[in-house]
């Protein structure tokens, strides 16, 4: 068994320990002992604050050709989603699995240990089927075992191009046709996965998919107690067509179609009246913030308080991949309900690193992880306690919420197996660069 | 004469260039040669992307004590003051020096070489001076020097609590009872230092400095064409507070005082009228924002480009150094604007990169800095154009305002000198640790 010792450790629900022996076994911890002054000498020694793995909730793995990218001239969230197609039309397996693995090791670097996927991009360029219907989704699935993380593939079911409008364009790529061949393809999906695989299902958004796709989609989700996401009310233009299909607003909408409950994440759930707080909090459905996606697309901050005391629970995602550094994520919660209230201290840093941590695990489907006990996943996330950005900080949780960067990341155990980063900016420059012929 | 070889350069005012010799005389760039293949065996090779020095337009050193700390409970602005003032309390000469060494090798470390320090901790716990009445202000230009960064000193008058309020507790230590005193204390120091320092002013705000003192600190300043910054409407209390008073806005008060103009600086000019913002931008005044700060402190987001179309100039700065990051700087002024406007594109990278280095060093009294031109002080930042957070991104520009961290920070020459950070870590945490008494 391989052991490692960790100066420090928030090792999970306010505990803090010093002096922590950890073994692991296989893909788990087998043994978590504090104040184990003299360790063995086969124990590697981390050095720093050590804390559970992160959970990246929702991503868009093939986001991340466009950093850097989609910065000039002005524009919207609808704009920018005019890029992001361009890329979306160039992928085909390999790359997509090339250009996934890398962002997939970009987030190991940083401390990410499981990646919930919100994979819509299923079909070739004509819209047909490839002839293994599943390989874009397998791509991404080999990618992340490659890249050292779990992940939960969030099949997306994307039939519309908004209500009453069919799929166009690259849309082609992303729609099954109807919901029997999406949940068909999904179920095959899912029997080819052992555990540590997560396969769940999505539902792009009320504008992506009618009323009776929604229902259908849940209904299959519920059926297989799979977690399930779906994009909320990211953009007013949501809400207004919504409002005028349906009469009701998103969140309505999904929670008639059965749609909202414990095993359900909405990501973003920006725009939302108070009742919708009281639908998604009442069901104790997931809220994912992506905030600097939410930044970066100028979607406006979204009532994260409201909704955990509504009942909801924070998890969080770096989406869009403009940034991979869930420590920005974890505090940009905080900071931005700072700059639309004028009042601080909305959340506790326990609480933003319970929500990175182990709610974040639970609401992909891996209920035993985010935290540092044993039989729990074995992912260890060590920080540097004496970098120029993290020096003279000293308590764990507030160091990696308030202080760290993701270049702070040292060390990084994902169930089990040590991350080596070595190659990471390699790997990506030689994904990103044939996409945009800069290679 | 020593040589730097440039792989991919941003040279200022838009010009890229690749494969650049530059050569450097004391503390001045002597020549800029782009295009050389083949450089002599003798230049230090520059990987990745340089840019110009940066400029840290508005730092309270001893804040950085802060970080990680100030997180606990509720509370606004007002709240994290107090606990900022119980660090004010403890500091002495030696504290402050070795705080403000600390701090700006953090900065050195993160390519910005040249602070504005707005100085208010003029006096001993008492309020009494110092036997050298300047011996606070002559830590922190030591301090600067021996990190390796150029410094202007905006020596702050502060004498009030607020309108027609004396300063009380720890603000004895900040006020010199009247203008003439401070003038005074100013003028000796400014007789002590060369041309590597600018020492200027800082009038704190409207609150703690009564309209007769602000037009004397503003004739001081124009006299001596010094710098002059200011605290401006960073939070609405103080709006409420100079209209109750004087019956204008902050910005109001400033303006017939004589306060704007082209070499001040309104620092934060978040909460502003349409007739605010006209007054600024006709007066040429520089607006410096401090987003990361401006996020923490829960002040809100500033109208930072209807200023700029209305002639101020945009300049940046850490000010609390919750985060000390130039780069997060940037982009939040576009990311921030677009939170409270749902559209993007308010900034163009070009824009926040100049406003980063050649306007920010002039708002500083540093007219010749932020390019890479000869005669220009020499200062070089290579940023890593293949970390994980910035591989795949091809244009420098790009690169440093949307993908780039202060940790992507590889080399800095700073006025001709080579930074070394190795032991930054070290030293913040030896200088913060006595203070909270956990060193």
């Amino acid at each position: 068994m391989t052991a490692y010792w960790l100066e420090h450790a928030w090792l999970g629900s306010g505990r803090l320990a010093d002096h922590v022996l950890v073994t692991v076994d296989g893909d788990r911890l087998a043994s978590v002992e504090p104040d184990i002054v003299a360790p063995p000498a086969s124990a590697t020694r981390l050095r720093g604050f050590t804390i559970p793995g992160l959970a990246n909730c929702h991503s868009h793995a093939f986001h991340r050709a466009l950093r850097g990218r989609t910065q000039e001239g002005r524009g919207t969230f609808w704009t920018w989603r005019d890029q992001m197609y361009a890329v979306a039309e160039r992928l085909d397996p390999d790359s997509y699995y090339a250009l996934a693995r890398a962002t997939y090791a970009e987030m190991a670097a940083t401390g990410i240990t499981c990646v919930g996927e919100f994979h819509y991009l299923h079909h070739d360029p004509a819209g047909h089927r490839y002839d293994d219907h599943n390989v874009m989704g397998r791509a991404l699935i080999a990618a992340a075992r490659d890249a050292g993380l779990r992940i939960a593939l969030l099949d997306t079911c994307y039939l519309a191009a908004g209500i009453d409008r069919p799929a166009e364009g690259v849309q082609r790529r992303f729609s099954d046709g109807d919901i029997e061949r999406w949940a068909q393809r999904v179920d095959d999906l899912r029997e080819s996965y052992a555990s540590d695989v997560v396969v769940g299902a999505a539902i792009h958004s009320v504008r992506a998919v009618p009323r009776d796709g929604i229902a259908a989609v849940a209904r299959w989700a519920h059926t297989r107690e799979a977690p399930l996401h779906f994009h909320l009310s990211e953009q007013l233009a949501e809400n207004d067509g919504c409002e005028a299909a349906y009469g009701m607003s998103p969140t309505r909408l999904l929670f008639e179609a059965g749609a909202l409950g414990p095993r359900s994440s909405a990501v973003h759930a920006t725009h939302l009246s108070d009742a919708d707080v009281a639908l998604l909090g009442g069901s104790q459905t997931y809220a994912c913030f992506c905030p600097t996606t939410e930044r970066d697309l100028a979607d406006g901050v979204g009532r994260s308080r409201d909704l955990q005391e509504a009942g909801a629970r924070l998890s969080l995602g770096s989406d869009s991949h403009a940034v991979i550094d869930m420590f920005e994520e974890m505090r940009a919660v905080e900071l931005d309900e700072r700059l639309t209230s004028s009042t601080r201290g909305h959340w506790s840093t326990e609480e933003l690193l319970t929500a990175a941590t182990g709610i974040g695990h639970a609401s992909l489907g891996f209920a035993n992880a985010g935290t540092i006990t044993p039989g729990a996943f074995a992912d260890l996330v060590t920080l540097d306690a004496s970098s120029p950005r993290t020096a003279g900080v000293r308590k764990a949780a507030e160091l990696a919420v308030f202080a760290a960067s993701a270049a702070d990341v040292t060390h990084v155990v994902s169930g089990g197996r040590a991350i080596d980063s070595s190659r990471v900016g390699r790997e990506l420059a030689k994904a990103i660069g044939p996409l945009w012929e800069d290679a």
